[in-house]
């Protein structure tokens, strides 16, 4: 990993914030969406302190700065920073947060400035009460990008890839029906419209996908929806016509930059709110607009500030969470396919690995794996970096194996590998642990107790209001009971050929997903593991979808619900302790094998390597 | 129950609210310290309204009043209160919250009137909040309590019974050591000093008890601690010398009518924050009170509002939460001598309904139960209403019998027991539910079913920084699989001869059981049921303790934790279906049997009856 010398940077930066009287710099990580992953051109916090990492947030002063990430990044980290940067090992017990050490260095009336595009509304809020109530300081939305100055001409373009209209046959719901269920959300909180901000609520929202950020089949846009009016804010270049005819008349395309410009003259004109009785002491009460608890500080501020906006959990991420029998279906059917990928990917490995005895790189797999995907139907390219992973790298959760410097795979240790792809017809992520030598049995008993936990949940059965927080100790049990467990969720929200990790529901214990309930529809991953750090790791991941099911006695008046797995690959037989599973267990573990086999099977009547490996690894236990 | 006729009330009511240019004015339910039980002066939503539930809020305009309670009270809130009252139906779809409803009549910048002591402050706020952003409308702390005005001569005495010291062989802590604790924290959290508002807190913190409430060994009171000084706001009539030389000279006694005015005092005194460097733009930063997010908005008011104090969960409720070894044994010792008496009871029982054949009321039957108790060593009285229920009243999860006026017991239904006792080493809440007759399949079923639950939770091993939210589903589980769900909490808090519901720990989905993690020490309830409508009622609930407990891996740098139960009664034989069970249930189920009677027979030498009983219901499955 290369270390960039950020002394230039921060001087011309700091240059910048004394121009405007500013004593602290903030640069987080997010973009104006708050995407998972970003495109190049707005990866500032990279590019000012030099750490490539997902997470973390940067902080200038006149004359320190500070870089906070979590315990997945901390080597990292403290290979890229250079001098001029402290690390903040966030979740450390006595290490300050960014936000703390933020108000720490504020003491005494400093002004500390950050993009307000770039900080959701209520983070720059909690920020700003903090820097006030216990620093006496402010804190400045500075409108232009401090670190873009910096960046000047090499910073990377915004990207102009082309939008794509994703039919109905695989959406299964036109946008205008999308756009009433909006509307009736409107009228229901008595708002003035709603603007929705995240790239993947957009897409789904008007049919659309675009290939603006890596794996995310997403495109830079706002939306903006009243009771009558419906626009979308993108640079019309990257419209074909094909998408403008699907837009039609119902939707107005106006040039990306003018959101923040508009919002003021929505907000100005904002219907009045039809209860209020105007009077001298108390003014006529405009409706308010719908903007997302994850929305930018500047959106806030465009539409008028706190009081004349609602802040609410959007109700399209609501609506997108929960799929329609078409994308239910699609995902279905595309698991299939990508499980057939898999096998056949897993099967060659071993085959070369252990009868060819090949040297291979976790790279080099990964490559193969990515050339078989591609080779099936509706391929649209992979979801994520793909995790392939050998012995110790297995505990690293978040491994990424590095092109030409990463490790030959051990065929007498562990091998983890999480991938997935995308589809026309829907996302996958599917993550198998394998080994082709002889595991130890402490290998074995782990990944048996993982096999329980990920049976667990499978086999759930809970009423409707249930949370993913309920459900996440199913999947950790039996692995408590021998004094093992995970440090991350069991299982993330996936769209329908959107993001591979999208909210709100969500199995593990975030504060959100206790709030969240679950519904029929929902597609979520379900991936327990245990991690040994330097020795291997173990990680078992299906797909399930939440559906409703009749039980014995249906108590109360709500809905019961099951779950469906949709991921079509086997379980790794040579780590499977039988003696460890209960008879339920074991009839869900040939019953699974069943289905894979009857599902996949097909696709490998030339290729009697597959076959064959298909057929040892789902026979009955 | 009987009807207030409250009109006069109202009108005399609305006449104040005119003088005081109040169009609405809000009676809660509680009392100046958030207490869950009150004294008979407190009740001033019960005397306003008519309606004497526990829970609900009352809010009356100059031409209407609503009355809000939740589904335990739908029937009686119909049945007691008046024409002159809208019941409001909390929970129900399309029916307003009563903090809506007050906004709805609020529209068009009127003014609402509330006792600023018998509310939150973060609740205030809210209300504040929305009465201002939707309906141009403000919130008024109206200092005098205009009900207590109505209310005259009429109201009861504030209760002036005397205060005891609950002695260092019992609390197992010096108070000055709590003191201390208390001091560390301010010291972390750079306050100023912390007031302590529920009554159970400041009880704990002195090694003081009570008598003011019902059920509740607590006195009303309030604390101010500061790095220095520590006060107690007590009427000092109440106070005996034993406790005046137990609090000696490192506690001030001051009058408990003048904590608002020493708060205003305390506030402007409040020492400087060392770190702030006063200049022009930045003035001057004193240290913050800490005081509890329950506490009063009134109290908040005193210490000069929002900016001038910390609101955050109790470190007082927290520390008390975590019980020293001292605690846990009496909370052992009780519960042998508690679960002597019910089996004691039981027994009687039995034989009274079966053999003897004779008829007792719900009533009659808890009086038994009491007078049992109350001849056991160290009974200080019920800790809450004893909940006797023969057949359907068994579904009514808070059914309360009526003397004179309540069912007879059905020898040949079911009957369920929720009962408790404060004893001067612990205090103790049990749940059984038995049968004298033939028990109907679906009776068994159930039973068993809950009887899974309460064994899944009570073998449970979990890493600490588990929260009570994530072992809910626990105990759900076995329940949720036949279709069946219980509609409460699975479990409370429970007090060292304090409050048999304390916070802020629990099992189930209260939002707050997702952010507080189990510790050791820690008391709680472990009661799952199953209700059916008109029909019967299934609850079984033994308290467990949360210890550390060594797995066989250990994994991570945290403690494991474990559950040890200290009630000690037998379950029903004839209510558990061996074949629903699972070698590890049933292996729980005769070693939790051979404990209660190594426990508890020694108590029954001279009483055949009880004996016969005990060795019945304890035998191996």
């Amino acid at each position: 990993m290369e270390r960039v010398n950020t002394s230039k940077r921060l001087a011309h930066l700091r240059d910048l914030m004394k121009e405007r009287k500013l004593d602290i710099y903030v640069v987080p990580s997010e973009d104006s969406h708050q995407s998972e992953y970003i495109a190049p051109c707005d990866a500032r916090r990279e590019y000012i302190s030099g750490f490539s990492g997902s997470a973390g947030c940067a902080v200038i002063t006149l004359d320190k700065a500070a870089l906070a990430t979590d315990g997945r990044y901390f080597n990292q980290a403290s290979k890229q920073l250079d001098d001029n940067w402290t690390l903040l090992k966030q979740g450390l017990e006595d290490v300050p947060t960014w936000q703390e050490w933020t108000t720490e260095q504020a003491e005494g009336g400093k002004k500390v400035g950050v993009d307000p595009t770039v900080i959701t509304a209520p983070e720059a809020r909690k920020l700003s009460e903090s820097l006030k109530k216990k620093a006496g300081s402010s804190l400045i939305g500075e409108r232009e990008n401090l670190v873009d100055h910096v960046w000047g001409a090499d910073r990377p373009p915004r990207p102009k890839e082309k939008v794509m209209v994703q039919p109905e046959k695989y959406s299964g719901n036109k946008f205008q029906s999308k756009l009433e269920e909006v509307r009736k959300e409107l009228d229901k909180k008595k708002a003035a419209g709603i603007i929705i901000s995240m790239l993947d609520e957009v897409a789904w929202l008007f049919n659309l996908r675009g290939s603006d950020i890596p794996y995310n089949p997403v495109f830079f846009s706002y939306a903006a929806v009243t009771l009558t009016t419906a626009r979308i804010y993108v640079d019309s270049n990257k419209l074909t016509d094909e998408v403008k005819d699907h837009l039609g008349t119902d939707v107005e395309i106006r040039p990306y930059d003018s959101l923040l410009s508009d919002l003021t003259a929505m907000s100005e004109s904002a219907p009045i709110a039809k209860d209020a009785n105007a009077t001298a002491s108390a003014p006529v009460l405009k409706k308010k607009y719908l903007i997302s608890t994850r929305a930018s500080w500047a959106l806030g501020l465009g539409l008028g500030g706190e009081e004349q906006v609602d802040e609410i959990r959007s109700p399209v991420g609501d609506a997108k969470a929960i799929k329609n029998a078409t994308e239910l279906q699609g995902m279905r059917s595309c698991h299939i396919r990508d499980g057939a990928a898999l096998s056949e990917y897993f099967a060659w490995l071993e085959e070369t690995l252990v009868q060819r005895a090949e040297t291979l790189d976790e790279v080099q797999a990964a490559d193969k794996l990515e050339a078989i995907r591609s080779k099936r139907e509706h391929f649209m390219g992979l979801s994520f970096d793909t995790i392939s992973s050998t012995g110790p790298h297995a505990a690293v959760i978040h491994y990424k194996p590095e092109r030409g410097n990463c490790s030959t795979i051990d065929p007498k240790a562990i091998y983890l590998c999480d991938s997935g792809a995308q589809y026309l017809d829907g996302t996958t992520d599917t993550t198998r642990t394998l080994h082709f030598g002889n595991p130890t049995g402490m290998e074995v008993k782990a990944y048996t107790l993982v096999l329980k936990g990920v049976i667990a949940l499978d086999r759930a059965i809970f009423p409707k209001g249930t949370t993913g927080f309920a459900l996440d100790s199913f999947a950790r049990q039996h692995l408590w009971r021998e004094g093992l467990d995970y440090r991350h969720g069991t299982g993330h929200g996936v769209g329908s050929f959107l993001n591979v990790h999208e909210g709100p529901i969500g199995i593990g214990t975030r504060s959100q997903y206790s709030e969240v309930q679950l519904s029929a529809g929902n597609v979520l991953s379900d991936e327990p593991g245990y991690y040994e750090d330097g020795n291997f790791g173990i990680r078992i991941e299906n797909m399930i979808m939440a559906r409703e099911t009749s039980t014995e006695h249906n108590f109360g008046d709500k809905p019961w619900l099951c779950f469906e797995h949709v991921t079509m690959v086997p379980m790794c037989r040579k780590l499977i302790d039988p003696a460890l599973l209960t008879s339920e267990e074991k009839t869900w573990l040939n019953d699974y094998h069943r289905e894979v086999w009857e599902k996949i099977s097909e696709f490998f009547k030339d290729d009697q390597r597959t076959t064959d490996w298909l057929q040892r690894e789902t026979k009955e236990i």
